[in-house]
């Protein structure tokens, strides 16, 4: 990697690190929804999934927005919050507890989304890229409410059902 | 690592997990307040730390809530994340991009400890923990002060900065 000197190679570094994360959940989530037991849980997985696919094609044209190819650099933070999540949940034989870890890991991976696409937000409204910062925004919605969906699905259910 | 069968496991490996990362953020945030050129910025981490070693004592305080001896985990996820915050830092040359990058990490652990400490403190309710509860919502609520802190910090100097 050559040496970063501007808000804008750092900006253009993050997104590429951001369209590696989207790329990679296309694949894991699948072997999420496919662990959960939860119905509820197991839809809420798809549902973000299909969301998900949107998010390379929108991360797509923010690369068009900057004049760059898209091109995805591997992402040590993402891959760490994969290590962790599938290492707990290969050491829980109980179902509902099962459910319980992949909320919790499900939300790790949405808050690492939520911290990069808010400061990808910023950099942009920063660096003039009005239309890569409202493409980034709308991601950011999107992940923030789909964390809230997961809490509340945990608090109403899952978690109750590991309890019991 | 035995079998985990209960959310009472579940609950007590992720505390274990946490302990680690407040303790190894106690060694981690000087580096980063060193690196910060920015006084504000160097300022807003010596204060987290501040908390975070607080947020050590509370861990030991939650463990013995529920009778067991404070333990720490090695967490991938945090490992991930500082190998990324570190290879980022280490690829800046010019002052104000690297505060503006230093923000984004620290942002990016910040959001890890929200995700943790959300479903600690649902999981604590749930399973009748109501002290250990009370405390986790506490170190809660500050990862979150301190989490708004910074994007005001971001937005109102350093990514100012990092783009003139």
């Amino acid at each position: 990697m050559a040496d970063m000197r501007s808000l804008e190679d750092l900006f253009h570094e993050t997104l590429q690190d951001m369209y590696y994360v989207e790329n990679k959940l296309v694949k894991t989530l699948p072997e999420m929804a496919e662990k959960a037991t939860s119905p509820e849980l197991k839809t809420a997985i798809e549902e973000h999934l299909a969301e998900t696919e949107t998010h390379v094609d929108r991360l797509e044209e923010v690369f068009a927005e900057i004049e760059q190819e898209p091109e995805a650099k591997r992402c040590d933070a993402l891959e760490g919050l994969i290590k962790e999540a599938q290492e707990v949940m290969g050491d829980i034989d109980d179902e509902k507890t099962l459910d319980a870890a992949i909320i919790a890991s499900a939300q790790t991976v949405e808050h690492y989304e939520i911290a990069r696409y808010g400061t990808l937000a910023c950099w942009a409204r920063e660096l003039g890229h009005e239309e890569a910062e409202s493409l980034l925004q709308e991601i950011l919605d999107q992940e923030k409410a789909a964390d809230e969906k997961l809490t509340e699905l945990a608090e109403q259910s899952i978690n109750q059902q590991a309890a019991a």
